[in-house]
């Protein structure tokens, strides 16, 4: 029995509570400066109000001033933190950190820099720790398909694991496995956290052709699900170039990071919305004012990857031409085309 | 503008006449000896009783009996039988085709050996066609996300002519092109083909999930999709060890033809019907029983493989340990054992 801090009280963060419960850990879930308000209603009743259920008995609840308390005497923590959170929990909750308090996250997402290079998140939370804990702590992530609302249902899930450490991987596996919850083990960083970033932005693009499809209405018994077999199918081949160019193993594009998770995200909600929005003939403008509030990773991971191709073509690392589907999904969130599929530029001939 | 005969009227052979048609080909199709009923319903108001559209016009049509009339001086053939009608394509069909007749086929599966070797149809074509044509016809086949009714509908689609000789495939792809029909090309014959037939029992296995969700009803919000995505990802994975065994390129298993193929295959009708209805519980026997008359390739391309896979390991060409998903499809489906997925066999460690 370990004492697990979950900082960030989401759906994904909160949603570890179940596996954690069941392994009778002792588990304080403490939020963010945004998740004040689920705090404040888990505290009345035990009641999240995305996840949409009462937590598991035992769970202490912390509003973010009960940071540090939190984490007093923690054995290993929890990242549940969106993108947009990771500045926040290297500077913040990395200044209180322990040396030897593990960090496993679910924060999924990559950073661009300045000359294109883009950082997967343990690598750039890494960059922001206090030099006191800096080279100390593991910074472990998961990847592979997993849909919170399901996980606190107790559905078969399997994921993965990634870290450097294989005993911290290890142990970390040994803490949270359930008979519903199957974790894999990677020590493939890069590719497992490309994988995890990049499906928000495919699903988006499959999302493209649901809403083409809802638009149109059913054409006698034809339905279309072809062409989001068509984007699905691109989707999993320029995810798999990325990797290899980003030093990814690409074994992950055959496997539960790339097309697993890519799948449970085609069906995983705001991403898709958005899609279909788009896909309807919404415009992104309008598209985004229907969403507003919604946190949308996807369209966060398309505006910095797609910054990043130009940059890393001149570099020589890679050829624009090989990211047909990424820069039209650039084209419609970043620079108001309508959505107009290039069908064929994703033509390949292996001849 | 060809002449251009399509052997068997079922759904994919006659949805290639929409593509065909919007070329100006002159089209014939003929039935096989099981399309009697398809033809006569064709002849009489050119309605599809299983497309349920009408052809487009133009199209001639030939009960099986006019075979030799209808091939007689096409320019080339598209075979439109099932992996059941190989062997009549080969020798009948075989028995009347010139020299100059290449072909381009629609049929999905694998032809298991006495020794364990899993044959792609082409090959298992060639060798039973007679000896005059043997070598100089080329076999081709089509990989990758089609269904049918879509296709009829002119829905984007993307797929792959796959063929020996590349010069013959640019060809075909110049006679069936269209705007809506995307075409890639690619010389791995093994590669495609072993996708397009592994896609039917794959599909199958994410079709349990489907059914266990179904059975289990839905859990506040949770639906369950976590466990289809971790069969999906198993699947590919398991498509991709069978390629690289089989000296398929495994591209093809970050492409149209694996995971796009797969992905609309669980939306594609039978398969998953089936699928369901043994996640649901429902015995193979008799989910076969309420099944009658439909052709499963599903069930034939497990049965073909799992009777293989032994075969190969004792040969040393691969680890039994390496295809659980599959081994189960075959115990539910030939061995009368209830679903009870091997999450746990899963598991993979890349450390």
């Amino acid at each position: 029995m370990s004492i697990i801090t979950i900082v960030g009280a989401g759906m994904m963060g909160t949603a570890m509570c179940w596996p954690l419960a069941d392994n009778r850990h002792e588990i304080r879930l403490v939020g963010t400066p945004l998740d004040n308000h689920i705090i404040t209603s888990l505290q009345k009743d035990g009641f999240h109000p995305t996840l949409k259920r009462v937590i598991p008995d035992g769970v202490r609840t912390y509003h973010v001033a009960k940071l540090e308390s939190a984490l007093e005497g923690s054995d290993w923590v929890i990242s549940g933190v969106s993108s947009f959170g990771v500045e926040w929990f290297a500077c913040t909750v990395g200044a209180i950190l322990k040396h030897n308090q593990n960090v496993l996250s679910v924060t999924k997402g990559l950073e661009d820099q300045p000359n294109g290079d883009l950082l997967v998140l343990p690598e750039a939370t890494r960059r922001r720790l206090p030099l006191r804990i800096k080279d100390q702590i593991k910074l472990n992530a998961i990847g592979g398909p997993c849909i919170a609302h399901e996980l606190a249902a107790r559905r078969q899930t399997a994921v993965v694991f990634t870290g450097e450490d294989r005993d911290v991987l290890k142990w970390l596996r040994s803490q949270v496995s359930t008979s519903y919850y199957h974790i894999s083990l990677s020590t493939d960083v890069v590719g497992v956290e490309v994988c995890a970033a990049m499906k928000n932005a495919y699903a988006l693009a499959v999302g493209l052709a649901v809403g083409m499809m809802e638009a149109a209405g059913p054409d006698g018994l034809a339905q279309m699900y072809n062409p989001q077999a068509a984007l699905f199918g691109q989707s999993v081949i320029e995810i798999r170039r990325l990797l290899s160019i980003l030093g990814g193993s690409e074994e992950n594009a055959v496997w539960l990071p790339g097309p697993g998770d890519l799948y449970v995200t085609v069906f995983g909600g705001r991403t898709v919305r958005l899609g279909k929005l788009l896909g309807k003939g919404v415009s992104f403008t309008e598209a985004r004012q229907q969403m507003a509030g919604v946190t949308l990773e996807s369209v966060e991971i398309t505006t910095r990857v797609a910054r990043s191709l130009p940059k890393l073509a001149k570099r020589g690392l890679l050829n624009m031409d090989d990211f047909p589907l990424l820069r039209h999904l650039d084209e419609i969130v970043n620079q108001g085309m309508p959505v107009d599929i290039p069908w064929e530029n994703f033509r390949m001939d292996w001849l």
